[in-house]
């Protein structure tokens, strides 16, 4: 109870029956706790402040990392603590979002510099490189758990939304897909890679990187967006259901990650449209659109792939390059369709 | 890992190897969504989008709750439900903030309505009382842990702080303290209450009311305030340390909780001192303030009392009702004193 809590701004566990030592508790002030930037009041009180810009929207967003669940227990502590912040700023980009700052909930089986070194450290890489402040947080002992609040800016009406899409948009996708499943599948001991390649794929898996820079170029240009954390079908198919449209997606279009690109053309498919763990940006656009994605590929450094329309029928029909209807193929999907 | 994921705004679990039914995570959507309020976007989207009313600062702050370390496994879920909302809250009290949204990120071993929809309740109740709007969220299977991260606003330069007392203040604190504590120790078997003394424990132990009203109350005539967590020397300390002075305690003047009240005066000393999830108000105000606390209790219907001064010497001195030094009585305070 209260005796073995930590509010993190104090740092300090009960004084009486304490379970952890206060200089363990120090190492993680050491690790997390810099001077405010833009905050008005960074970690050390009971709340952080912050200030946003006159007239903007926060857009919110918050995911819960579990040790065994979303990560395996021998992962890179640097690379758990980039995911941990990249799966949220995925959701800031996939919101048009400028992100601006973000709290850190850690329960940890026991204090440890060997794990929390590195987990600061890519944690605290990846918010630098977007300008995302760790304003506050919460330690306690429990199972390793991660939980991240991460708040951006958006000017009001700019925000995009799953909501958007219309008949007769074009659908895209950012980057490529499949690698991350790969690499969880490898790991799993479900199929074999070689060890390049499963180095290649894991780097998709654990250190995504999120599309900051397209999503605020998609700002009043996508009629929809949504990141792809749990594989097209599934999440292209909550795009539909809140746009209360449906799609036709062109599999054979579908830009195949690098590693994946040497399985087999079946296993290019199962990957590309369920893999998971993808975090890149699928959008919709009206077609007079299309004309200035290849600007903001190039100034964005991310591919953008046409991979199918927008259509007024509910319901999601996946088609190969001839337009070969493939719904016997992918019976197991049939529940995704609105 | 992904496939093991469930995005809240989403909740779909991936549809491979998928580890929970869509229907159980329908529950969850179920309890937990609510159309928007003053929320400009709620649950449903990659990022809820709040618009803090212009040029207001946000104050914002995170707790994580572990089963097993910070509540039993036994605890009624409406009470859960309550006080992992009720301890953020009282983080903004303690700032001076007004409530305003909430994200909550939750881990739950199985996904139970004999559980949920309780909590829901719990969770909900409060929010609703203190007009706190939940907008947004992540759910995944795993340890139960709650993660809840809670915004409010304050004027700018209105926030109450830590880091204001000044020598010369008096010392206060809100409602009384020691009978959470109480009912944790006869929960853990190490003391007897009968049972309606323990009922009466719990409430403080498991339904603790954050002091919001208080806290705003409080804005423009605390000089510093803190929240009453870890325990009244703990916490006290922190304001010390974070203010740079030192404070006489008056032991005797601690309003004593009315179950600990039955117990003996070193019991009641050391519980009221020590006890931890009090989730009072601590706060030092100058001298010329005090005619105004009497109107600020009645208006608030929450008691206040002066519990001590503040002075220029670093360190906390507990004295009795006669000002003897307790410091003999107390030496395992010895390592709070700044």
């Amino acid at each position: 109870m209260s005796n073995r809590q930590l509010n993190w701004p104090t740092c300090y566990a009960h004084f009486q029956d304490h379970d952890v030592s206060l200089s363990e508790f120090d190492l993680i002030a050491r690790y997390f706790t810099r001077p405010p930037q833009r905050a008005v009041l960074g970690v050390g009180d009971d709340c952080a402040l912050i200030q946003p810009a006159p007239g903007m929207q926060l857009a919110i967003s918050t995911d819960m990392l579990v040790e065994g669940c979303h990560f395996f227990s021998d992962l890179n502590p640097q690379h758990l603590g980039h995911k941990a912040l990249a799966v949220n700023l995925s959701d800031l980009a996939a919101c048009g979002a400028q992100p601006l700052a973000f709290t850190l909930a850690l329960a940890l089986p026991h204090s440890d510099a060997t794990f929390l070194e590195p987990f600061a450290r890519g944690l605290l890489r990846l918010a630098d490189t977007h300008q995302c402040e760790l304003i506050g947080g919460d330690t306690t002992r429990g199972p390793l758990t991660i939980s991240i609040t991460v708040f951006g800016e958006v000017p009001p009406g700019q925000a995009l939304l799953r909501s958007g899409a219309r008949a007769g948009d074009s659908l895209y996708v950012s980057g490529s897909l499949g690698d991350a499943r790969l690499a969880l599948d490898a790991l799993r001991g479900q199929i074999h890679l070689s060890d390049s390649a499963l180095a290649q794929a894991r780097i998709a898996l654990e250190q995504p990187q999120p599309r900051i820079a397209l999503g605020l170029a998609l700002r009043g240009l996508a009629s929809s967006v949504i990141d792809l954390s749990d594989g097209l079908v599934g999440d292209l198919s909550q795009l539909l259901r809140r746009s209360q449209v449906g799609a036709r997606v062109n599999v054979d279009a579908l830009p195949i990650g690098a590693v994946l690109r040497s399985l087999s053309p079946a296993q290019q498919r199962q990957s590309a449209l369920a893999g998971g763990d993808d975090y890149e940006l699928l959008f919709t656009a009206a077609p007079h659109c299309a004309a200035q994605l290849p600007r903001i590929a190039a100034q964005t450094g991310v591919a953008i792939t046409h991979i199918g329309q927008v259509e007024a029928d509910a319901g999601l029909r996946l088609v190969d390059a001839q337009g070969q209807n493939l719904a016997e193929h992918y019976r197991s999907f049939d529940h995704f369709t609105p």
